[in-house]
């Protein structure tokens, strides 16, 4: 790997949405149970997003969010040079994963519904909390058949897939919006202008040793690159690829 | 498997102790980088460790209990019966291992003090908080090559090794005072005293489908055994192994 791929959210609800992104990713994989640890990364991620849907009414956000973007591909309907089966595609897309939306029940709420979860939840963020004497119920589960522990987990996971299929189309179809292209931030330092932006994606090489600190908002935004090693400031010249998603 | 190994702890440091063993383990097994979701355990564990660590005079405490375990082991030598030579090598660990606790630094001490761990540990905690964006540094660092990952993570988990080795031996010895010993847990109860009993040990036969819920301190316990399908106490006679540990 040569590059550093990084992504930004320039809103509060976009860094939401990356976040529960990253959470169900993590869910999909730990659901397997690789190893004796996977429980931990499962429960975790399960539990986060229970504090996330506690936090913000996502799922009329991301309703919102899609009706919006089905708008913005509309106006493409029987437009010269647009590919108009490729957007019938799209918006066909769209509707079957909005209504999905709409006919899901609130986030989260079967899974607080459920009595082993509301049981292990609490303690679980304890440091150290999910030992034995701790969870006792979650260690008698961990003691079932791969079939029974595979069989739960699939439920679980499967009261989320209406968000999943949403928020990843979503993400999707903004990320298309941005074009990858090359800048200099001189001294380390690069600012623009962004129109109703909602995430910057930026390929950084890796030989630079820096990391990105972002600030801004949806019309305008600073990159501040840091020297992984000092922690302090990066003065050179960075040249990075950035692309502006909205 | 067919029986539920299951400890408990009869008082609040025995408690830390376990907490600290489980959250060691973690550790050690996550700092294999196996797969690209063990740096969630690895960071996790180590900062959970802190916050304990922040919370108990660990190293005091644990240097006074190894010190009771010297005396016990001492009032054995030159006792017919006793195998004098074992004897002299657990004592000589004793010893090793006790020197290296006082010498040791606060436990945690350098793991605070590093500038990195420092930048991450804050947000860690946040529902999906390790994304790249809440912690662009850490995810700089996931980019470094596995030979630099690895060193990092051993230099981390060596400055633990003192705590590691003692409490290993700690509760070594610990478990090792105790014999199962087959009981009945007369409609789904057990009870029974204890003399200064720092941990009690169960094995019970996964076919009766429970958990146990224990209360108690170091001189009395109670065990109630619930079922795991209904969540209520068991009415059932159950049979189980039980070793006291002092």
């Amino acid at each position: 790997m040569t590059a550093h791929y990084f992504e930004h959210p320039l809103n509060e609800k976009t860094r939401i949405y990356l976040r529960v992104e990253y959470l169900m990713r993590q869910l999909k994989v730990s659901a397997k149970f690789s190893d004796d640890l996977q429980y931990l990364l499962f429960f975790r991620s399960l539990f986060d997003l229970l504090e996330i849907f506690d936090q913000i009414q996502l799922k009329s956000e991301l309703a919102k969010d899609i009706e919006k973007q089905r708008l913005s591909y509309r106006s493409w309907l029987n437009v010269d040079g647009v590919d108009q089966e490729m957007l019938q595609h799209v918006l066909q897309d769209i509707d079957t994963i909005h209504g999905a939306l709409m006919q899901a029940e609130r986030f989260g709420q079967s899974l607080k519904d459920d009595r082993f979860l509301s049981t292990i939840r609490q303690r679980f963020n304890l440091p150290g909390g999910a030992c034995g004497f701790d969870l006792p119920a979650l260690h008698h589960w961990l003691h079932l058949s791969d079939e029974v522990k595979t069989r739960d987990s699939a439920k679980w996971v499967g009261t989320l897939q209406a968000l999943a299929d949403a928020l990843e189309m979503w993400l999707k179809l903004a990320r298309e919006t941005g074009m990858f292209k090359s800048h200099i931030a001189t001294n380390g330092f690069y600012q623009s202008d962004a129109e109703d932006a909602n995430i910057l994606r930026l390929s950084i090489p890796l030989h630079f040793g820096v990391y990105p600190m972002i600030s801004g908002h949806k019309n305008r935004f600073a990159i501040k690159f840091i020297d992984f090693q000092t922690g302090q400031a990066c003065s050179d010249d960075i040249d990075f690829e950035l692309a502006v998603c909205s």
